[in-house]
């Protein structure tokens, strides 16, 4: 029986044993690395002497970056630790159960390159079919390499930030010359995104994905689709995406995810060597989106045409280092059914058809006040739950300096 | 008469008394931010205490990272002082003069975020003829907004880095099958870079330029055509990019440029109020472009259609801040000529009409061992020359792990 009295440190909980995502919380004495163990966190600096000298020096730091830039052997080595740790009978010197509601939740680490894909191919074609009507939903370079664009990393904001509302152009229907002013069309999107770290790599194959990804993270980005569709063309989208990012505070490592795996299929065609994986990397998160509460959406991450491991591929396959702090996010997440679909400009087609909430209101695109909330599990061993940091952000007024 | 002995540090020289831009150079005890003065660079870590207890902290760091944070009345009294110093009949205790050619320059900065626009309208027009045939060259948002994207900040290197040939997907004429390998079609992009500093500011108007803005650098955004050609749409430029950007090892500060400022003019519309500039932020800068030595090019900035301070504006009007060690690039700078193009996609008409290069031998793009050198010169007080950090580069074979 373990020290942690906590009913929800149990495998059928999403934040038990099986699970021990690491994040950053404020505390009284500073922010502190924290593993995650039920509705309790434990601070790791109390008890960095558990975990000898090289990883107390890691995990006493104020954030995640020295772990991070530390690599896949430290990482194992702390899991490891804290795995016996976490099932001893006794607390160890200097532990304490911080509960996770009564502290804030700080940016884990500092994101050096955020790269944003595209991969699911429902989301691809409907937005194809929403922004180009006329044409192939699906460009002809879709199905061949997995599509993506570097995002402000500046901009990435821990969950529970709140999102003032941008401003930007935008084209009101009729009229040549835009207007600027609040977007109208303020959209979330349902993503899944990877943490990555060790050794600056380039060209890393898809059999070295766990080398250089520490763990996993819920994304929302946030999107100004009528500014999106004024800028986007032809260097893709800038200031519709760049004034936020939001990100689950806790980390769930990769080494959780070992029963979660499943196979990408269903390519159109044989893929360039550097793109196949001999090991499956597609993984099966189940994602839920709500909207002040009402659940709109429940995309399937194991529907991605392209796994997390063929983006890293990609990504770093032209001599790109991957960093530590390098943050890469899959794309908006989007199942093959309307109910699946990860952000409202799918779910309304394009503000055609509004959705409604349990409170009998409708949205086409987000109101200020509203709150989105992602969440996600994914098996786990033996029927157990593996849980991810939710991803919460509340839409304020628009400011004007 | 000024200690400083040395025939090129006077105002007819583009690095006499009017420039004194800031690098960083690895010397036997470590790198050291320095400024240059003609041939010569003065370390400033040996003359700190010059400067004053604040302002020598600042510059006593190995990089330029904590100069950048202080902000504007920080660069202010620090450049007065150094006028006062460089002016000075004896040199101050603990000054060395080291040889720029001597010394390796390092990265001066850790770039935070990289943004890249797009703001020649010669460049723009000439890239739509040449990637989109059919369609008129501009694109309707170009006139109304300064078009960009976000870069990759990992992989901006100083000066002097060699840059091997990236590999990519590209599709050969006729099949519609992309094959994988070396690029074919590796080019330049001469542009002027902007380093930001101060405190995270969002919103930031044409007029506060200078408030956020610590210098100027020479930038060269290597891109492989071929692989953009392929992937960039519809979210812009990834990997055609991502590999290398280069820049300046010297950092002109903008006070230098005092004499240089220049209206931009021809707005085909009434700009958003966010956009109008009511001081001049165009720039007269007149850069050479040369592949082994031959004069390519001769990029005229003042042509510039979006001056940076509107960039700066643009880049903050969503609520993104300007962060210290935000670095945003001009765009390939093209003026109306052949001989002021500023990339080879450009000078040779994607590939149709090689340039001939000073030993006779053509090129359509960059071939292996090829060396690319961007310089520029602006125009000072009293016929003075302003200078600018030259960015060079030369291309390795492609690499595979």
């Amino acid at each position: 029986m373990s020290w942690i009295e906590d009913p929800e440190f149990t495998p059928e909980h999403p934040f038990g044993p099986q699970t021990l995502p690491y994040g950053v919380l404020g505390t009284a004495s500073g922010p502190t690395v924290a593993v995650r163990v039920g509705r309790h966190a434990v601070p790791l600096r109390g008890i960095a002497d558990e975990f000898g000298p090289r990883l107390s020096e890691l995990v006493g730091a104020p954030n995640l970056d020295p772990l991070l830039a530390a690599g896949r052997p430290a990482w194992d080595e702390l899991r490891e630790r804290l795995l016996g740790l976490v099932h001893a009978d006794r607390a160890p010197a200097g532990a304490e159960l911080l509960r996770t509601d009564w502290h804030t939740q700080l940016l884990p680490f500092t994101v050096s390159d955020f790269v944003d894909f595209y991969s699911s191919r429902h989301h691809a074609e409907n937005v194809g079919r929403i922004f180009r009507r006329e044409a192939e939903p699906l460009l002809p370079n879709w199905t061949h390499l997995p599509v993506a664009y570097h995002g402000r990393s500046g901009t990435v904001a821990v969950s529970g930030t709140d999102i003032p509302r941008p401003s930007g152009q935008r084209r009101v229907s009729g009229d040549p010359t835009p207007v600027f002013g609040p977007t109208r069309r303020l959209d979330f999107e349902a993503e899944v995104g990877f943490v990555c770290g060790g050794e600056p790599t380039e060209q890393v194959s898809p059999d070295e994905f766990t080398e250089h990804v520490f763990g996993v993270v819920l994304v929302n980005d946030w999107s100004a689709r009528d500014v999106q569709a004024w800028e986007y063309q032809p260097l893709g989208p800038f200031l519709a995406k760049s004034f936020a990012t939001s990100i689950s505070g806790w980390i769930t490592p990769v080494e959780a995810l070992e029963h979660a795996r499943v196979p990408t299929t269903g390519y159109d065609h044989e893929l360039q060597d550097y793109l196949v994986e001999k090991q499956p990397w597609g993984l099966d998160l189940r994602m839920e989106v709500r909207c002040n509460d009402t659940l709109l959406s429940t995309p399937p991450f194991r529907e991605m045409y392209w796994s997390p491991a063929q983006q890293l591929a990609h990504m770093t396959v032209n001599g790109s280092p991957v960093r530590a702090g390098d943050l890469f996010a899959s794309g908006t997440v989007s199942g093959p059914e309307v109910g699946q679909r990860g952000c409202l400009l799918e779910l309304t087609w394009g503000g055609a058809d509004p959705v409604t909430l349990a409170d009998g209101e409708q949205r086409t695109f987000l109101q200020d006040g509203d709150r989105v909330l992602l969440s996600a599990t994914a098996p786990g061993e033996d029927g157990s739950v593996v849980g991810f940091g939710d991803v919460a952000g509340t839409i304020l007024p628009a400011v004007r300096r």
